[in-house]
């Protein structure tokens, strides 16, 4: 028989179908391993010498050799930074200009490496790029909610190849968000904790669906995973929001995610992903109830209609045996692969 | 500039990205219309003379020829029934037994048909079945949401080719239902109206969206639809859970089902989609503020990071154009395809 096991951050119930549960190896990408991507494609417009005129540009990264990483402007941004806010409510219908900011981060020079392969410099260098957005970002005039995320394969939703991830921002705390700091607060208030410390603390005390730990940061499959796989890397230390990290924790999470995502690579077979970087509304930044963490998704399975319908999810891996699974998996070091250290 | 509409049901904001907007027809599959399969196979387990040996089998609609629609237990169900329900919580953990229904609906003795392609008496069969089914399922122990879906295309999540749809029920309200709960009695408690009787007004009035009307339902895409072709069959008459439906509105409903998703076969080129039937929690049966309802999404988009990071929807169509352009699709008759009416 399953279970139900129910998340209590996100207070989702998900049914873990241990009956029909594959092994988790049975998940791993049917494709090649090596995609044999050129290290550069004349046609990419994120490849080195095809940059854009430096019009969409919001802030590059150097050294001596040119740039590591690059913001740029989405070229066709699903919200666009204005200083007017209109809002109309018209009976039952609420509209509201499309105002906000969706830019693109260019992680790498090179077309064909991603974060699973690239050196923890490299990953540092990323992350550097999303605090500085973050805290650019945070200062345009009504903006509420700044979320980053990657899209990786197509199944993931991206069509481009090169490296690269997002940054969107919103001037509206999206319900899903609304709802679960609904419940954090309603933790804080009934226990004096955060939930998601506490959330962490169990996870560490349990110890069979953590996967990786660092200094500062803990990767685990949570309890009540929504889809094999699903992984959540929290910092051990409570903060709020993704900008409020240091330099020393930049470094460690970009171990941290480059580890957990190399043992994605190796171990699944390179899935299509997606990850995302979850903070507190702008306007709630400082509090106590909320810790931000990041969320990653390998597209191992699909939804279907009863995700939908119910907003419930059934996951056919078991999280315990996952995370033993990515445990177990052995990073080959750049000597083993003869790979060129980028 | 893109535009921000709130969708009141769900409380989700969407954002319309029409910067980006594709026109209707780009969304159409590429893939052949015709499948071109066999009206019988050998292998499938639903195809007429491959039966299981009955000890699955819940229901069975026959006439003289045979049997029309059958309902059967999944053979691997993410729920089983049992009288015992076990719960429990330890620390923030909470666990339950996998208690509940999972049956499959067979639609059709023919493996090579589908929803789009069948005439209006086999639709309302199929419908006559998920009644009897949701009845009789509402009477198990502990159930507290049932949830009738169907998931067409590997997209979509289904690998059977075989017509069939599934009814779920589970001994939870999953949160997504309960936080729409909340707002609909919030809404009602405000202004003595079903929220959903409202919309319905609303969109009548307005027409633009409007799809498809018959003499008891009404298809729409939402003012706010979260992806493109993301359609709603309101019932006109205000009830709370499906199994209330009469036989006039069964015959009804299946005219209206059965249109849309025709006009979606030959506008977009039998498209992946899913469509759920949504209803009261069990023990809410008869309430004034619910208002149960069929959504279909059509899988001609994909959720990507964004989504994943933030529970909000960018949607590339715009749903007045998108209900304009099925307004506008003529369905072939029997006649003008030389098909063998089955």
């Amino acid at each position: 028989m399953s279970e139900l096991r129910q998340n209590l951050i996100t207070r989702d119930w998900v049914i873990i179908a241990t009956d029909r549960a594959k092994r988790p190896d049975q998940f791993a990408n049917p494709k090649q391993l090596v995609a044999g991507l050129p290290p550069h494609r004349p046609d990419c417009p994120f490849c080195v010498g095809n940059e854009e005129d430096g019009t969409l540009e919001t802030f590059r990264l150097c050294d001596r050799t040119g740039w590591k990483v690059r913001a740029i402007r989405n070229k066709y941004p699903a919200l666009s930074p204005t200083t007017e806010r209109m809002r109309i409510s018209s009976g039952i219908h609420r509209t509201m200009s499309g105002m906000g900011v969706h830019e693109v981060i260019v992680e790498h020079p090179r077309h064909d490496l991603t974060t699973a392969l690239l050196s923890i410099e490299d990953v540092a260098n990323i992350l550097f790029v999303y605090r500085e957005r973050y805290l650019e970002i945070r200062k345009y005039p009504h903006i509420e909610t700044i979320i980053i995320f990657k899209n990786h394969g197509e199944s993931a939703g991206t069509s481009l190849e090169h490296p690269h991830s997002q940054i969107a921002a919103t001037p509206v705390v999206p319900s899903q968000v609304r709802n679960r700091i609904d419940e954090a607060v309603r933790y804080f208030d009934d226990t004096g904790d955060c939930l998601f410390c506490r959330t962490l603390e169990d996870e560490l005390a349990a110890g069979e669906r953590v996967i990786f730990e660092s200094k500062h940061f803990v990767a685990f499959i949570p309890f009540a995973a929504l889809s094999p796989f699903h992984i959540w890397i929290f910092p051990r230390r409570h903060s709020s929001s993704f900008d409020d990290i240091t330099d020393p924790e930049i470094t460690d999470l970009a171990y941290t995610l480059k580890t957990v995502l190399a043992k994605l690579y190796y171990g699944l077979n390179n899935p299509d992903y997606n990850y995302s970087i979850r903070s507190v509304p702008t306007t709630e930044q400082g509090t106590k109830y909320f810790h931000w963490y990041v969320a990653i998704i390998p597209r191992v399975s699909k939804q279907a209609g009863f995700e939908l319908g119910s907003g419930m999810f059934i996951n056919t891996a078991l999280p315990e045996e996952s995370a033993e699974f990515l445990r177990s998996i052995v990073i080959p070091t750049s000597k083993d692969l003869g790979e060129i250290e980028s």
